[in-house]
């Protein structure tokens, strides 16, 4: 079974969003044996969709289209599949009553015309009834392929997936098996792992598939495989991870799959029954941030200082003046300090601490832009390291991030 | 001018990463007036970017691709525009050179045959220099579509964006001038703003469009248009959003291409001189994270604690235990006392405080999944609200950044 994603908006277009439905869309689809062939992004233009309909009728068993099904004029995604349809729209009365209750029980100001026209669906459509608004999903087949037109508001289209589309989906094919596994890698470049890992890689059977994805000072190792016997696909890929993990032990952090980094670390915490604080200063609050993300960061995570003026650092973490005048605010000994700081002040089992140049000027420290002290303290010790991150702001305070997690992480496990 | 972005790579297909590379080239395209019509993603497959090079010519002048420009295995995109173009790769001297520089200069390990060959360009194609990595950038032309190929890696392409294709595409067309405008408005639903703007909006000049955004409490009313005469471009779009602004002033906050909420808020506490600080308990420092990521951030941000544990409100902030007892951890007294804590011990002018429950179970408080208190501090006073969010974790912890955002910049201004 093929997949084909037409995310429909001119402000993908023009590049004011950033589209994630079709990442998550390829996600879930790939968990139920289906592969996503191609994603296209198209403008709120009639014609244009209408060939993005049939190109996609071309490649694919399924078409899931996100988009365009909002209530005011620029929404045309609706209309567009009548005309590809040659259908007319008629009102579906479990929609109507549907928005009659929001409308009463949430919105609670009146209900426009526009908001119940949009329980006009098309006569071939099945109706996926959203529970978290008003534009209801649409279910549509056209010589054995599957037309689904979804809202673009990510929660409600993820709703929908969840609840609708995957499960039938699920229920009327005999998909296959995609198993994917990641691998973290911390500390050398992608050429440097492929040629260690050259034997391996060149006795890998047909059906496994890897890939290198590098990221900001981490290189990801993917293997993918399918079929239709599940335990006999995970044996297939553990296989070849069993005889991988030795020839990278020194670099190998754990399994994306499972989770981010900072789950793991989290995951960890909670196990050992150990709590964390933070004390950032040219990360800003990220790190705290990262680990709030997760449920759950209650039992581990006290939280953290904010310290980004020089003065905080001093005045609420209890830095000393001296060795500021005499280490300069970046640098090891302050980061330690910071990291002792915030421990004692939050009554933390472990810190972590950050202060470096982000630039994109020196600032209050002679160091320079990209310059960044990480210190881990840990319940008997605490140490830092100095690291220099290039120039763009963005990208060092994202490795200051993703080395703190890694430096984190190897003192607990 | 018409251009078509294709991104390639599996990561992209099975949802493992979130194509951003595509928004960041429609939005820099639209800004030397070049349009975009469509987005397509592809697999790491000859036959399908081949397909897909074939399916772009017949809709683009210009064909940007990016991705599969890596030396390992699984990067094909060079060999199959190789084939596209009938063509043989070369040894470009000038990017060997390069190659053995940055690995002299910044890699310090053994330099591979693999990275080497990064240094094999297509001999019909114009090498673009990537100053940031060892792939270099590919211009190449096949019956007057321009075919642009950059590597994946955000950054990279970003400087060759920059540097390369963008100052070419403007000295060799004549390009027109593309402007986007969008106001940001907050507490109206998308069809009532549509409802009481009818009128205006009916009578838009055919030359402007005019798109609705809603996200998480915010709807965005962007309004578009393009023509040869920059000036006459603007003075049409500013006419509407002068009669427009009068209709929406009680929603209205600001423009989105000026900067981002957090910017304005920022540009605006440089401006009269006065100093910020956070205290965040649900939003875990997501506040601070977004007001540092802005370069300047500490001319007037002090830093912020983060109170994730509800002992760190009473220890670190001075929030009273009966305060608590009496009104619970998620309560308007609550928030209102971490922004009063938080600007003292910071000496801050401004504070802002969160308290909340994002969720999934109830926590230290009894607050329901959803529920966020906000308080703002000012030089002579605080105050505080109440809102419901919603149970999904992260939206209830977007919806509580922005309103935060919303709160502070009604006070500054």
């Amino acid at each position: 079974m093929n997949a084909e994603i037409i995310t429909i908006g001119d402000e993908i277009l023009i590049g004011q969003i950033v589209d994630t439905n079709s990442a998550y869309i390829s996600k879930e689809l790939n968990k139920i044996g289906v592969s996503v062939f191609q994603i296209t992004s198209v403008q709120d233009d009639r014609a244009h969709i209408l060939d993005a309909l049939k190109t996609a009728k071309k490649h694919a068993n399924i078409v899931i289209l996100t988009g365009g099904l909002g209530p005011t004029k620029d929404d045309i995604t609706k209309t567009t599949l009548v005309e590809y349809f040659n259908d007319t729209l008629v009102r579906n009365a479990e929609v109507v009553a549907h928005i009659k209750h929001i409308w009463k029980t949430y919105i609670k100001q009146p209900l426009l015309q526009v908001n119940l026209d949009q329980a006009l669906v098309p006569s071939k459509a099945k109706v996926l009834m959203n529970q978290s608004g008003s534009a209801p999903g649409m279910w549509m087949e056209k010589d054995k392929t599957i037309f689904i037109s979804l809202p673009g508001v990510p929660f409600e289209m993820k709703a929908l997936m969840q609840n609708e589309v995957l499960p039938k989906l699920s229920a009327q094919f005999d998909l296959p098996f995609i198993l994917h596994k990641t691998l973290l890698t911390y500390g050398l470049g992608e050429s440097v792992i492929a040629d260690r890992i050259s034997d391996w890689e060149n006795n890998l059977p047909e059906s496994v598939k890897l890939a290198y994805l590098p990221n900001l000072g981490r290189v990801r190792l993917r293997l993918s495989s399918k079929g239709y016997n599940k335990s006999e696909v995970m044996d297939l890929i553990n296989a070849q991870i069993d005889k991988l993990i030795p020839q990278i032990s020194d670099i190998f952090v754990g399994f994306e799959e499972d989770s981010s980094m900072e789950q793991i670390i989290g995951n960890q915490l909670i196990k050992i029954e150990k709590t964390l604080a933070v004390a950032e200063s040219c990360t800003g609050g990220r790190i705290g941030a990262q680990f709030t993300a997760n449920p759950g960061a209650s039992r581990y995570f006290k939280g953290g200082v904010i310290a980004y003026d020089t003065k905080i650092k001093t005045e609420v973490l209890g830095v000393s003046d001296v060795l500021i005048d005499r280490h300069s605010v970046v640098s090891l000994e302050v980061a330690k300090a910071m990291a002792l700081g915030v421990q004692k002040l939050f009554g933390s089992d472990y810190a972590v601490a950050t202060t470096g140049n982000a630039g994109p000027d020196k600032g209050d420290s002679d160091a320079d832009v990209g310059t960044v002290c990480i210190a881990i303290a840990t319940p008997n010790n605490v140490f830092a390291q100095q690291f220099t991150f290039g120039k763009h702001r963005e990208r060092i305070t994202t490795k200051a991030v993703h080395m703190a997690f890694t430096l984190l992480q190897k003192e607990i496990f």
